[in-house]
């Protein structure tokens, strides 16, 4: 496993691996996997999958600051990049970039990539430029290490959303592939977040789970739903737990993450419906969503 | 030479020449150089550059229309594919990409590209979004064609700023390559929108490129001169040609283009110095520049 701090060198390092294998007359793919370390059963299964998919695995470790809010907590983000390597290495990972955050932003960065619409809803709205910062910088990667495969956890659906909307309008020519949610035996969704928690908090946490699990099971079994009444549901039982704070309960399309109203009928929305939530437990915020297949909820 | 029309179709070309030159152990290097069509002699300038640089030339026509203002010239902006791809096969080119609009948008855009500050004065200031539709469309022929080098004509002085900027904060590990604005014999600098000019406003446009000659003696042969001087002249010598309309009279640091004061003196700016005009001739709008050294200012 080799590990690289700076831009030119691992640029040079992949075009030389890929070199090297035309040479031989076989075409290296790069499967790059995109993270801000401290990294969780959640990141190895990303880590799995493209050691199945790729020859070459990139993973990237970097806290990118453009994609925290001035109040939000970049500076205490966790960080371990020796227990990270550790993991990458039993993980099968080829090449590790760790950059400092002088080496991505020597100066002030002037160029955005910016999407809209889909940012502006979500996590978009309670984080404001959060989604710039993170198309900016996936960009970035992008352009370094130059994928053919990008492997992101569905934890974070909107980002999936975003980033394959990027893609395809920027004509990056790389296969976005979602994996799904690592959980607890609980039903904690993996997150290096969860580090933040008391136990009292970890243990109400588990009400995002929990009321996800309900609505979803819900919908399966009881042909047309209505919007409305799986927001009271979510909204009933989060607010059960008295040291929840809902940021948002969002229920929309997918991956166009167009709002749906509470009238409609969750049968007959026309494609995949996100289920999403973002709770603050003291000053920590965590996600959760589960996705429901059209063909499941037409099923019914 | 081949002609594609097709993202998918020349990505793939493209990708086969590079693993072919690599089982050869030849690292092909690719050039590109984007155009709007309707060639003319300041093009064929950069393929020239292109074919002395770049193993495989690329040439892209397409006229974008997100980079045009509701009531730019879109519409009516002068296309001659014919005569295109023959002065593309005199000047060597391998590979010619015409797509549609169709082909490059598919659906409506939601991803841009922007870049901040370099993009708020001059052509940027009259044509509000041209930038991000430039910088849009570029990054996607970039991501496209996957160029080594890509070449851009000096005559947009500002967009050349702007492409590197754009480069560099996002990594592409593309050099761009600038090169020297072409004149007619009388000076006229070439452009696509010349073909709009009456014979009346064709020689009224002389104005530009004799003003910015003169200051730009003027400023090489005496000692610190002053840029409001400069900026007087040209807007005295330009607005004694009653056919023209000054849209702008900018002087500028350059690659940086941040706004000079009337009271500094050019040689005591301390970097190269851009002076920039944008005038209309009837509904042309017309662009000139030149580029003052640094070294050259302060070795008067």
């Amino acid at each position: 496993m080799k590990v690289f701090t700076e831009i030119r060198a691992i640029r040079e390092h992949i075009q030389t691996e890929r070199f090297a294998a035309a040479g031989k007359g076989q075409n290296l793919t790069v499967g790059l996997v995109p993270t801000m370390g401290y990294l969780h059963d959640g990141h190895a299964s990303l880590l799995h999958k493209a050691r199945q998919i790729s020859d070459l695995v990139v993973l990237s470790i970097f806290v990118n600051p453009i994609q925290f809010g001035p109040n939000e907590d970049y500076d205490r983000y966790p960080r371990d990049a020796e227990k990270d390597l550790a993991l990458a290495e039993r993980e099968g990972v080829d090449v590790v970039f760790m950059p400092s955050a002088q080496e991505m932003y020597p100066e002030p960065i002037r160029t955005k990539i910016k999407v809209e619409e889909l940012t502006e809803r979500l996590c978009g709205a309670s984080r404001p430029g959060h989604f710039d910062g993170v198309t900016t910088v996936v960009g970035k990667l992008f352009h370094i290490v130059q994928p053919d495969q990008a492997f992101f956890g569905q934890k974070d659906a909107q980002q999936v959303a975003v980033i394959k909307q990027m893609v395809k309008d920027l004509n990056f020519g790389i296969d976005i592939i979602p994996c799904p949610i690592v959980r607890e035996a609980d039903g904690l969704a993996l997150s290096s977040r969860n580090v933040y928690l008391t136990p009292e908090q970890r243990q109400a946490a588990l009400v995002l789970s929990k009321s996800l699990h309900f609505v979803e099971e819900k919908a399966k079994s009881v042909g047309g739903v209505i919007v409305g009444d799986i927001r009271s549901d979510l909204i009933d039982t989060i607010s059960s737990e008295p040291l929840a704070e809902i940021d948002y309960v969002e229920i929309t399309k997918f991956p166009d993450l167009t709002a749906l109203e509470d009238p409609d009928r969750l049968d007959s929305i026309g494609s995949d419906v996100l289920i999403a939530l973002a709770v603050k437990f003291g000053s920590t915020r965590l996600i959760d969503n589960v996705i429901l297949e059209k063909k499941v909820l037409t099923s019914c």
